[in-house]
């Protein structure tokens, strides 16, 4: 009975090996429509701002309505997208928070019509639309988020830590964007504190997220990330953020052409992300598509040798063993259980600490979310007060973040 | 398309979370017999060292027999459970590490043929037969670790986390039994600094396993492990291990007597940790049924809210709102996705610590794993080594361990 026991879970285990794969490759087809959906509202959320701050404008008016017709043709394509999702994942029993974070995405794009109104009718203030859009594009990349934490092996969970930096990333430059824009287009006289330091943490930010990008890319990916560098549009960017840090404390040269010319930059600067976006989520349906090959030939090969030439001559010999005893067995699955036996395990260390990663950012984004209820306090405060205490204390960030929560539960 | 696609996903997520209820409610239908197993595992172990410190000992011989006969019958049960549970997971598509925890467990109990023929054949040391057994129940105790790592809610993963942590200190009660054994039964004049290294770490590290079950159990549980202390034999423990401790500085006063006592009244306190496991496991349980229950009820009840009696009127009215929008979702799935929406999230805050104790855990043990294999150390040595450097350097344990883990990877 053990030994059949033992053969009946090995068996289990790779096949849900596979579903595994099967579910990360499929989810990126849903991924893929995903960030041109949010790539459509960031879009929307800039143009906003250039129509809340100059109200009559009929050409910024109809270009808010493009942006709205290319969201709603990207909503059918990921609407549909899901439907052919759900129907794959029938046989895969996902953890119910997949389906909970997707669900509350598309919860929150029902807020979308509501939202739209107040703007054609100009009832909303220009830094609330520009929350509620981000709130909208924070509940995708929440998403995103959850199906990081799906990840198996150390491989895909970096590729998703990758493409989830990057698409935070983008998301903070968007956001920069339509801060921008009101900064530079606004007629007051003073600007506001808040409107600084949100636009501050953005940069701040993005550059942590790039950080981020750069740790878990593979090479070719950082020198793709190099590259954008070398746009020339490049060249204008401190420039032109200089320009806008200057006008928060003065607005007297503030003008709507102005805020146009730094809408075309940062469009031009966040259009050009786009496609080392999609080669993120291509990257990874590659790696799920070829250990999936891989462990099927395996698992059906009559001589394993040549698949282990990878592996030192110690350890082949071992799993060669193990192959004999064990026929049909994946190479993924016999490394796994060599692993157990030996706990070498630096893949399953790598994985560790990249799991690591994501909890602490869960941390951190819980932690300023408790305080920004119970203190009323915007995103930036809450962003800032952590950093100060930090600073003061002497704390991580994530330990700060930790100390905070326990002293919630 | 958007509203059929919610409807869809929240109906899915909802039998996903009925699933990992069951999940866990079966699971431990196998963790019942599993903890029979080792304890048996442990007895044997025991007995073994009297047998190896007096090879002629024809007591001790049929003492070792009856423990390998008690396990046999328990091996039966256990197989036929996991037989059944794997029966009962067909629909569940469980992570195949889950599967390779428990195969490789079940690879394990392959050795004990030869582990035992040894022992018999007396051509193994005492030392080297403790630490095969102990591994055997590692990979034990390894699988009920990741089972908790399953958890999906708070009170779950708090109860998985006292469950193992007192398994956890069980074990280290028998390898302390084991060890005492062979030190006051040994007529060698000086002792190793090894086993008396090996038996202050087990000391220490159960100390520290029972506090962690102190922070995660209830306080019916905490005053179950209370009552532990009030029994007879807790009145001698300290002097007990008071002479232990004298003796591997000086066996002038050794003899079978001693070690047959020091067995006698480590196997009287082990035997009594038994019925507050049973009881841990009885409790996971109740939490999965009382979830799965109440969820079901919701899910089909006409009215809804005596059900919702312990949440505030507020979030009561909107739960409402939302039942009255989505019908037949559970109320469950309705808490996190207000969750999601408010994001205050004590439950979630909660779950994450306890993730993150998880996790800590398992940086700490691949590091000494690391250590034990690269070092070419023992157990011991690996955590002695730890200790210091986190003592020298005052970082704290895991943050030495992630150190030690980055340097690999």
């Amino acid at each position: 009975m053990l030994q059949e026991n033992l053969q009946n879970l090995l068996t289990r285990a790779q096949a849900s090996q596979q579903l595994a794969l099967s579910f990360l490759f499929s989810s990126m087809e849903i991924v893929r429509p995903l960030r041109k959906l949010v790539h459509a509202l960031q879009l929307e959320r800039g143009s906003n701002s250039l129509l809340l701050v100059d109200p009559q404008n009929i050409l910024y008016a109809s270009r808010v309505d493009a942006y709205r017709k290319q969201f709603a043709d990207d909503q059918m394509r990921f609407l549909q997208a899901v439907e052919v999702w759900q129907a794959q994942m029938e046989q895969h029993a996902l953890p119910s928070s997949v389906y909970i974070k997707l669900a509350h995405f598309l919860e929150t794009l029902n807020h979308l019509v509501n939202l739209r109104e107040q703007i054609d009718t100009r009832e909303i203030k220009t830094d609330q639309a520009i929350d509620d859009f981000s709130s909208i594009i924070a509940s995708a990349l929440a998403f995103v988020f959850e199906l990081a934490e799906q990840a198996l092996d150390a491989d895909i969970a970096r590729g998703m830590l990758a493409l989830f930096n990057f698409m935070q990333a983008k998301e903070l430059a968007g956001q920069e964007r339509a801060l921008g824009v009101v900064v530079l287009g606004s007629r007051a006289r003073t600007q506001s504190a808040q409107l600084t330091a949100a636009l501050k943490t953005r940069i701040d930010q993005q550059w942590q997220a790039f950080q981020l990008v750069r740790s878990f890319a593979t090479d070719a990916q950082i020198a793709q990330l190099e590259q954008l560098k070398q746009q020339p549009y490049r060249a204008h960017l401190e420039q032109w953020r200089d320009r806008v840090s200057a006008s928060t404390h003065n607005s007297a040269h503030n003008s709507l052409a102005l805020a146009e010319g730094w809408f075309d930059l940062m469009t031009q600067r966040i259009d050009g992300f786009q496609a080392l976006e999609d080669d993120l989520i291509s990257y990874l349906q590659i790696i799920c598509a070829k250990k999936m090959a891989a462990d099927e030939a395996f698992g059906s090969a009559s001589t394993t040798s040549n698949h282990l030439s990878g592996l030192d001559s110690q350890l082949k010999q071992q799993v060669d063993e193990r192959v004999m005893r064990v026929r049909g067995v994946s190479r993924l699955l016999l490394e796994q259980l060599h692993e157990q036996a030996v706990q070498l395990g630096a893949v399953e260390a790598e994985l560790m600490l990249a799991k690591q990663t994501l909890l602490d950012r869960r941390f951190i984004e819980r932690a300023k979310a408790l305080l920004m209820i119970k203190k009323h306090i915007t995103e930036e405060q809450a962003h800032q007060f952590m950093r100060n205490q930090a600073m003061k204390s002497g704390l991580k960030m994530v330990d700060l973040a930790k100390q905070l929560l326990q002293q919630l539960v």
